[in-house]
């Protein structure tokens, strides 16, 4: 895995003449799927966009950043806008389905979490289901990495013009990363002959033992 | 990798007599170190405690999860409290050392993200930074699930005692997630016989062709 990591870089041009493969694709939204998220909820969604047109009008509110309609396929990571005691009910019941409805912690654990949740202002609600959101796009990438595909996560854009062509926000929802995936050009792009910078130990890890 | 997204799950019970080695918890930090973060400003210390007397003391305001003392490490990401001229200068200095300091690019772009983050209040700069934070996290799950290391993300702790235990508000950092590390007691982890539960694609995915 690690020397799949070292592979990866944030791809500035991709070549539009390749496309990812569906069983590729499949695999690296089997990634996201997987991702763990705080009590389960998965509150967020994934776009899987291949419209070129849908592209085309995302590319401008993004810097133009050409990767979007570059790569063959660009996810969209939308974050549940709040939690809401319907998502939350959603979730308990499908946990009780799926893993015995006997079991009488579940609904008092969601019950609490009912309580902790709801009565905070959306804003804190949207921050923590985007945070989980982002563990998924870690895994997105990992996954990616791991199948030789190359992604670009992307924050530059500007989310409430991204929301409205997607209609997001009537669905509770809002975009918080993009990720373009493709395949490098490997003439065309800048970044790739820069060394990968890291932070040196002593400025990031500390041991306490 | 995919088989070993599953194979993970968030080990309530951990075996406190088996000890990660070495060489993995330094895949684990390497893959920690690879993760992409905005701009690359890698804006959060990761701390790597073994010591008893710290992490006995992080139990109890964590809701006494048993996971952060039988473990055998115990990850803490803190992110940075704010974006910084330092630290943005920083970033950039290492960049054009590592890079070739020739580049008219970098300073200005580090320029325009000075422009754009200094002006911001603290707490949008610090959840931007926990964001990133999460994507490390992601890394790390993948990478633990890869060496078949158990781990446990955990948000259930309070952030503010955590800090105050190890001194982090002083140094500029607040702490966000916990990652226990070891290996499951599969007799004693009542999560462990459960079915993993995902959302239906229906609910989670959606294709835009």
């Amino acid at each position: 895995m690690l020397d799949k990591l070292n592979w990866r870089y944030a791809t500035k041009k991709m070549d539009p003449t390749k496309k990812v493969s569906e069983d590729k694709l499949n695999k690296i939204l089997d990634a996201i799927r997987l991702a763990p998220t705080s009590s389960g909820t998965q509150p967020f969604e994934v776009l899987v966009i291949t419209n070129d047109e849908i592209r085309q009008k995302i590319r401008p509110v993004a810097w133009d950043q050409a990767q979007i309609t570059e790569g063959s396929h660009l996810l969209v990571f939308a974050a549940w806008d709040n939690y809401t005691e319907d998502r939350i009910d959603a979730v308990t019941a499908q946990m009780a389905e799926e893993r015995g409805a006997e079991n009488p912690m579940l609904s008092q654990y969601y019950k609490k979490l009912k309580a902790t949740y709801l009565p905070r202002d959306a804003q804190t609600n949207f921050e923590h289901a985007a945070r989980q959101a982002y563990i998924a796009l870690g895994f997105a990438l990992a996954a990616a990495a791991e199948v030789e595909v190359d992604s670009t996560p992307m924050e530059g854009f500007d989310p409430a013009k991204v929301d409205e062509i997607l209609g997001l926000r009537e669905q509770g929802l809002r975009s918080v990363v993009l990720l373009p995936l493709g395949y490098r050009d490997e003439s065309g792009d800048w970044l790739l002959p820069l060394k990968k910078v890291r932070k040196p130990d002593e400025r990031f890890l500390r041991r306490i033992d």
